[in-house]
């Protein structure tokens, strides 16, 4: 099994007119400041404010009536989770999701606003796979992975189409595909739709440093974990390892991994609210972090980057902003 | 003299590739939210984040070959400044903005960074208009007017063609166009295109609390000021009356001009952080603050609004975002 351009046009089609077509947004400011163009995908426009809705619809959508009945379980550190909750929802199911405790406020006041039970959990001393597979179990309901599923991939990949889509409108030939990896789906996707629509394109991902799982799995050409690192800003790029089924498609299609620090991150969230007047959250700041801190050779090249969350509480904000984070 | 559609027209053209054409963009929580449906014209994303580029662009395009060489001097309190320093910068002109001392940081920084010389001025004791003309005298330069200027006006009307071109390409009907009035520049302008490209779309503008001069003016039938008032959130709205050349235009084309208190428009600011994840300035805010505080019947219409600037001090805006002001 795995995930084909067509899988991601039919995922296109089951979110039309549901997911918002975000816009490619360009800054000649940014422009100046990296030296070359740069297409800015703004999922933080998205609905919930996160890729995730995409992939969370594109699976829900595809439920079958008995599996509906019973709803639906997903665990999530907040953006799926809002993603899965906001989804089931418009498609009339029940949902519970699995929380950590620690879990961004906005992510928690979000989900549950979109009428989805929250179970919280304890990152130090619970599993949240258990957890989930237990409820599920008891609810004869189904487990909606975050990544590791090739419905909700094909959903992520929409946005590799929309850019190959709203690039060529522009007229631009782009050179390189910048993104978060946490567990790898958005990517995953990103990357079948890219090489299918712009084969000469060249992808890259980006984790947050002391979680580069990514890169580490890609060099040892199998799945590995990062040795445990202290917590990242970037909360929702902390997945301990690839999918299984994002890895193959990743390792077969990534230029490379590049690995961005704290510091780095805060530094793209300010440029986002000084210069480019958007909220981003963390991990949704990666790409852009990368190429201000000039790990990438933009010169005379159009990169297409993915601000791929806006979810962040106001206070971590502010402190990201002022410099004390 | 007035401003017609070829006028705007003739703008689009004469700033297409230089300013940023910027998205219309729909999120579905506000729809749901207010009941209608929205489009928001991000004005926070245009160059010097505020659509005050494309009036000062299309301004100092039309200047001659003398007046290039004496440069340009211009009053204003923040957004006008960057975008004429930045406009002056891109035509190889010399610049001088006359700032009041007590502008917001971001926007003093940003005009410096764009190359222009600042003189500031006290709001209390001295009147920019007076050292405007003395410098413009002492060097012979030209003063580019805020709004009363119907080349301008016809920049700033650009915003309009842009929403009605964007609208039809989304197959929307648009009921409503609402957006921040100051002097009046930006809705004269946008009326201009509006009542042209839409004849049967009906226009508001929208002013701070105390500051609504223009909607007393309109009540009046000539050019008023309002009654001293406090400052208000919004510095970019503080124009003391209508333009000379701004008010007939508004006069001919505007349905109504709504009013939104301080409170008001600190919760539109949290609503685009939170939910539509956009940087917006206080007087960048106030369309979406009337429609948040239900000042206009949207159920089943289309109103697009305008974001028209997103240059907010840090500091104030976390103020602002934590109910603190």
């Amino acid at each position: 099994m795995t995930v084909t351009l067509a899988d991601i046009e039919a995922a296109a089609r089951r979110i039309a007119g549901h997911a918002v077509v975000t816009p490619l947004i360009e800054s000649p400011a940014l422009n100046d400041r990296v030296g070359g163009r740069v297409l800015i995908k703004a999922e933080t426009l998205q609905r919930v404010g996160a890729f995730k809705f995409r992939g969370a619809y594109n699976r829900l959508a595809q439920t079958t009536g008995a599996e509906r009945a019973a709803g639906v379980v997903a665990f999530s550190s907040g953006n799926h989770a809002q993603g899965v909750a906001l989804a089931a929802r418009l498609l009339e199911f029940v949902a519970l999701i699995v929380m950590p405790a620690d879990a961004p406020g906005v992510k928690i006041a979000a989900t549950r606003a979109h009428g989805a039970e929250i179970r919280f959990y304890d990152r130090a001393t619970e599993s949240r796979e258990a957890i989930a597979a237990a409820i599920a179990a008891e609810r004869g309901a189904i487990v909606v992975p975050a990544y590791d599923d090739e419905r909700i991939i094909a959903g992520q990949g929409t946005v590799g189409l929309e850019i190959a889509d709203q690039a060529a409108a522009l007229g631009a030939a782009v050179d390189l595909v910048v993104g978060p990896v946490g567990g790898g789906g958005l990517m995953a996707g990103v990357a079948v739709a890219i090489r299918a629509r712009s084969p000469a394109t060249a992808i890259f991902g980006v984790e947050p440093e002391g979680h580069d799982d990514t890169r580490l799995s890609l060099a040892a050409g199998e799945r590995r974990s990062a040795p445990a690192a202290p917590r990242s800003l970037c909360d929702a790029l902390e997945a301990p390892m690839p999918g299984a089924l994002t890895f193959p498609l990743l390792q077969d299609s990534l230029a490379g991994v590049l690995t961005v620090s704290d510091a780095e991150v805060a530094a793209a969230m300010r440029h986002a609210f000084f210069t480019l007047k958007l909220v981003v959250e963390p991990g949704g700041a990666v790409a852009l972090a990368a190429l201000l801190a000039g790990k990438l050779d933009l010169a005379g090249r159009t990169a297409a980057i993915i601000l791929s969350g806006g979810n962040v509480d106001l206070e971590l904000f502010a402190r990201v902003l002022t410099g004390a984070a």
